[in-house]
């Protein structure tokens, strides 16, 4: 045998290194990821049906689970895998497993798991602390909070990469694809936008039909019709369910993926709204290839992408006058005492922009951008260490008084209104806004690509939608990069252009500006 | 120093290697614990809220958790733990938690993880082919998937002690501090005690009022009056949920602990009857102490003690005079209907004595046993290669005609009746009765300690009866192996006889036999 043999040797077993690595590493990933769904099952429980008494015992479940799946990752067995296969030759779909996992080893092996406990001990102080201080107006009581959150997370950020900025480091924990850079000429676009459109918009005489739907709405009929809602847009219940939670949420994966949603006796339209919203997250949950299950290539693709979904169904479809066509008679079934509504009226109801609403949760689809970017400014500039824990309250009222024009009373009503902070997830907002411009981009290329959309979802055909969508996003799991994804699915990098197309277009055509 | 302080030194070096030692076993066992009340979870969520498509991720899911926990379990610092514990010098509190490590420690040990797969791949089997036999009355359809869970159960037995008697073995699964010897000698005198008295009862002319609660009874009113019943006995709902399955069953541990029942519209008194039941389960995981969670001491002593306090409640207090006088007008505010009837009539109808019974979830107080009887004798002789799995149809059928009177048409009402041995569960029918026994020697002496137990019963005066179970068996956990807490708790060895004289004088009352 000449040398050239004995190289072929050698390559083979290179290859059969990599292939054998790569296995171990997959039955390693699907592992961990398994005990991960298995802490979700335990965290829809607690929030859906653990009896109070509960507590203590589910709370040392979550965390021996999390302690385990942290070991696990971060087990120098990961290490060396990964290590193996930096150089390999690999599929497609293996190079993709391999980035996912090396990024997910990589920042949880960096940071001491001291750190992340002390972090999750920090947030069960704040929690307490917020509840109280958003209950009492003070929040001075939170304010110490708040800061350890700040000198918590700046740390956390040191430890992934000391010589980036460490709010775009904590940024790339929910949405780890998108640069901060792509993500701040949004969210300026969308302040640059909508300031002056909503600022017509209050100027405009137009006189929306808001009263329609005032009235009692018991919680019975409000679930038959979210149900109703459910089954027209197509939510496959031999894979979920549907219950009631202090706050909507979407919880589960391909095989069982379940939606919470609650209700307001005074606001039926809110229900319907935020049911669909839920079942967007379900549906691409439940569009994830089941043969992937437990690996990058069978899960979702972060916060933007999962709300890109819930979103697009919220407004793309929850706020058409095409759903309305199909969707009245049915909400007049269940409340017969709104039958003189038309279909008008219903598109005007759930379209208004509000003229002084200071809560995010119950902010429209324009205003909402802006509650956003407030909180992503101050929390950028609190992580960048360029504004102080004591002068939050004054910055997030003049930036209400100047973006919205309203200035809050309360901190109560003012930033002590979200919950997010008393976890220290800073970074965490954006992922919202980015979900809404990354819908309104889809939808424009689902609109192209499909005929007469707008009339198949008055005639309740769904399936086109359903299929664009699990084509373009949900069957690729993690499998792409948010914006290769969105470039794929629509041709295009992710921008602001087809949302302020889209608000322009449709605010402008109903209140005249 | 002399050698006496070097002895000295040597002792503290001992006391501190050994108090070290045992504290380090503690975090495992509680670790290793705490996964397996996870799994408990999400089994009782794949019972009774999953959707059926969610199967394939929770099997993943449970496979998962039960390997981490074995790996925990078998891993070699837990065997160097506990040789390091073995001659330590131990408090009470901590010799009982190394022998009850110890025990779980050896057995887990001893079977290779591979068979333990192979037994539960085979359950998935033979779970299928059962369900398909017992619908199609096809017992050779069935047969070769006992086979092999004998054979498996065999090599199971085998390897955590060959020099034993292997259904011995396989029966300590379920009981392990209960010799197969007192076993047998108490189901033999159940045996001996009920065939006759249950043939005197056949041939008696007592005329029971069993037609008084016949009818149509929703089961809407019936989930009310299960409510009802619960909050009489005392069931505490911010621990505990009250849900509907196919197979009641009760979950969970000392902080959150479930109980399901299930409602037949034409019998009312079996969801009494099994909700009270598992009352009994729930309450004495409730009981057991909070802050030993996760360790020995705030584990349950295993399945015969739980099945006594099932019973308990279930047939000492359920079936009493004394719970009717109470209960009867609540049952009544349900079911107006049933105005007429006394509470003679209620008891007499609880009572009854089955003529023609086949199916043991069914059974009577008194029959009951004797479909317990068959089945363990017939899977005893199996384990131990007394039986061929072919002779079990024509073996069960002459069993149930010799001790009950009754012979199966069909394979389907006759030894295809029970899940249990599709799982492979050799060994764990005796417990139900071992349980029976046990609560009526439980109940005797509760009633030897607190003066007028009836009265209180009557009076709706529950706490005393719960805190004489709470003081002399929950609070103990597993503290005390099953035998030494019948004694301390009754100041006898268990046996049958408080079961036979209770029988007696009930029965021979109620039939005048």
């Amino acid at each position: 045998m000449g040398t050239e043999a004995v190289e072929d040797d050698a390559d083979d077993a290179d290859t059969s290194d990599a292939h054998d690595a790569y296995d171990a590493l997959l039955d390693r990933v699907r592992r961990w990821n398994t005990v991960g769904s298995a802490a979700g099952v335990l965290g829809w429980d607690q929030q859906v049906m653990m009896p109070e008494g509960g507590t203590p015992a589910r709370s040392r479940q979550l965390s021996t689970l999390s302690s385990i799946r942290h070991e696990m990752i971060t087990d120098a067995e990961t290490g060396d895998l990964l290590d193996t296969l930096a150089d390999a030759d690999l599929t497609d779909e293996q190079a993709a497993v391999v980035r996912e996992v090396s990024r997910e080893y990589e920042r949880a092996d960096a940071v001491p798991r001291r750190l992340v406990e002390e972090i999750s001990e920090a947030s069960t102080e704040a929690l307490q602390a917020w509840e109280k201080a958003k209950d009492e107006n003070d929040f001075d009581r939170f304010a110490p909070h708040l800061q350890r959150h700040v000198e918590l997370k700046r740390e956390y950020a040191d430890h992934i990469d000391p010589d980036r900025d460490p709010y775009e480091v904590l940024f790339e924990e929910y949405e780890p694809c998108l640069s901060m850079e792509r993500t701040e000429a949004i969210l300026d676009e969308l302040r640059e936008t909508l300031v002056p459109l909503i600022d017509a918009i209050r100027a405009s005489d137009a006189d929306l039909a808001v009263d329609t739907f005032e009235g009692k709405f018991p919680e019975d009929e409000q679930e038959a019709l979210a149900r109703d809602a459910l089954d027209l847009v197509g939510y496959d219940f031999d894979r979920g369910r549907l219950d009631v939670s202090s706050h909507p949420f979407t919880s589960g994966n391909q095989f069982d993926c379940r939606i919470t949603t609650r209700f307001d006796e005074s606001d039926p339209l809110a229900a319907v709204g935020s049911t669909i919203h839920e079942y967007g997250h379900a549906q691409y949950a439940l569009g994830l290839p089941q043969k992937h299950f437990g690996t990058p290539l069978g899960d979702d693709r972060d916060l933007s992408v999962h709300e890109s979904q819930s979103r697009l169904f919220e407004n793309h479809v929850g706020r058409s006058r095409a759903f309305w066509e199909r969707f009245l008679p049915t909400f007049q079934e269940q409340f017969p005492e709104t039958d003189d509504a038309t279909v008008e009226d219903a598109y005007e109801a759930v379209n208004q922009v509000y003229e002084d609403n200071l809560i995010r949760v119950e902010a429209d689809e324009l205003t909402y951008h802006l509650h956003i970017v407030v909180r992503f400014e101050i929390e950028r500039d609190l992580v960048r260490g360029d504004l102080a824990v004591e002068d939050v309250p004054e910055t997030w009222n003049d930036k209400y008084e100047q973006y919205l024009g309203i200035r809050p009373d309360t901190d109560s009503e003012g930033c002590l209104q979200d919950i997010h902070w008393s976890h220290g997830n800073f970074g965490y907002f954006p992922t919202y806004s980015l979900g809404s411009v990354m819908a309104a981009q889809l939808y424009a290329a689902a609109e192209h690509d499909i005929d007469d959309l707008d009339d198949k979802i008055t005639a309740g055909e769904f399936e086109p939608l359903q299929e664009w969508l699990a084509e373009n996003v949900h069957q690729h799991g993690s499998r792409y990069e948010t914006n290769e994804l969105v470039k794929r699915a629509t041709g295009e990098a992710l921008s602001a252009d087809a949302f302020t197309d889209y608000v322009e277009a449709k605010y402008g055509e109903l209140y005249g500006v």
